[in-house]
C-alpha cells in the first residue's frame, strides 16, 4: 500500500488523483495548496503547484518525501526538510481530455536509490513509461518539448492562418500533420526532413515569401536559414 | 474506363502508378519524361515531373487533357495546346512507404466542370477526399503545408538535437508529438497553444534561451514574438 497526498488544484492535480483513485493498492488524499493546516501523514507527497509556489509550499511540508511535478524547476527548490524528488509527467493535460497514462512518459528524479524505486513503482501503478531524468536533463527537456510541442502548434497555427486567408479548408493540411508526427516514429528528423529549405529550392522559397505577412516571413527565414545551416 | 498516362519516374508517379493499376476501371501507363516519342493517347496525362519541367514537357503533348501534380506551379504554366488541370496531392510520398490514398486530400483545379468532374472521378477510385482548389488557393496550401510539415519537423529536429545534447532519449517526446498533432482535430490551432510564450512567462523564456545555442535562440526569440503577438 502506498499512502499519497497531493497538493494542487490544476489539471495536473486532479488527473493524477484520478488514475491513482482507480488503483486498489494506492490511498490517494487530495488538497488545496492553499490550505496547509491538517496535512495528513504520506509516503509522498506530490506538489502538483504552479513553479512560483514550489518553494515555498514545500517549505510548510514536514512528510518524509516531497516531490514536485514541474518540467523546469530543479529538485533542490523544493524547501521541505525531509527528502526530495520530481514526479514530471511530460505531457499536455487540458482540462476535459481524458488522459491515456500508459502514453504518458514519467520522467522521475529522487535522492537515493529507494525513494526513486518508490516513485518508479508508484508511476508503473498507472503509466508504463518510466525513465530515469535528472534535472539537469529535465530542463533540457523541457525545451525540447517547447520546440516539439508549442511551436510545433504555432506551425500549425501559422498554416491555419494562411489557409483562412485564401480560404482554404484548414482540414486539408490535417493529414499531412499526422503523417509528419507519425514519420518520427521509424525515421529520425534529420532524415525527415523535406521541402524547399533542404533542397535549397531559392525559387519556391522566393514565391512562398510573396505570400506572408511580415511576422510569417521573419519565421519562414529564420527556419529555412537554421534547416540550411544543418542545425 | 478511363485511359491514364503518368509521366515521371519520382516518388508521386510511381505510387499513382500502383494504385491506378488496382483499379478495374482504369487502364494506365507510365513512361519515363525523358523519352517523349510513342506517346499514347489516353483520356487524361498525368506530368508527375519537377516544377521545372512542366512548361517544357507539357509543350510536346498532343492529348486532350493534360494536368500536372504540383503544388507550387500554376495551372496555366501547362503548355500544351489541348486542355489543362492539375492533380495535386497534399501528402508526402517516400519510397518506401506505402500511401494510404484514402487519408490523402486530391486538391482539382480544371478548365471547365467537365475535366473537373472527370479528375474528381479518378480521385475517387484510389482516395476519399477530393477538394477543388483554385491555382492562387494551392499556393497559399503548399505555403501552409511548409509549416505544418517542413518548418513543424525541423522543430522535431531541434528538440531532437537538445535530447542528444543532454544524453535523454528523444523518445520520450514522442508521445507528446502524437498528442499535439492529434488535437487539432477537435481543437483550433489557436485555442490549442500553451507553453511560456502564450503564458508571457518571462523567466522561464530566460532560462530555456540560456540552455540553447544561437540558432536556436534566434527560432525561440522569433516563434516566442510571433506566439505573443497573436499571429
Amino acid at each position: 500500500m502506498i499512502s499519497i497526498l497531493i497538493l494542487g488544484d490544476g489539471n495536473v492535480a486532479s488527473h493524477l488523483y484520478k488514475a491513482f483513485s482507480k488503483v486498489n493498492t494506492i490511498v490517494v488524499t487530495k488538497k488545496n495548496s492553499r490550505n496547509l493546516t491538517n496535512i495528513p501523514n504520506t509516503d509522498i507527497t506530490i506538489l502538483a503547484v504552479s513553479d512560483d509556489a514550489i518553494a515555498e509550499v514545500s517549505s510548510n511540508i514536514a512528510n518524509s518525501l516531497v516531490v514536485h511535478t514541474s518540467g523546469s524547476v530543479a529538485m533542490t527548490s523544493l524547501k521541505n526538510k525531509g527528502r526530495k524528488g520530481v514526479f514530471y509527467m511530460l505531457q499536455t493535460f487540458s482540462k476535459d481530455k481524458n488522459v491515456d497514462f500508459s502514453e504518458v512518459p514519467f520522467c522521475l528524479e529522487a535522492e537515493n536509490e529507494k525513494d526513486y524505486a518508490l516513485l518508479a513503482t508508484l508511476a508503473q501503478l498507472v503509466g508504463e513509461k518510466v525513465y530515469p531524468v535528472s534535472s539537469e536533463q529535465r530542463k533540457a527537456l523541457h525545451v525540447a518539448a517547447v520546440f516539439v510541442n508549442n511551436f510545433t502548434n504555432h506551425m500549425y497555427k501559422t498554416g491555419s492562418d494562411i489557409c483562412s486567408e485564401y480560404k482554404v479548408p484548414f482540414a486539408i493540411l490535417e493529414p499531412l500533420i499526422k503523417e509528419t508526427a507519425a514519420k518520427i516514429e521509424f525515421l529520425s528528423p534529420a532524415a525527415a526532413q523535406t521541402g524547399p529549405a533542404i533542397r535549397k529550392d531559392q525559387k519556391t522559397i522566393n514565391k512562398h515569401l510573396a505570400l506572408l505577412n511580415k511576422q510569417q516571413q521573419e519565421i519562414y527565414t529564420t527556419v529555412t536559414k537554421s534547416i540550411q545551416n544543418g542545425n
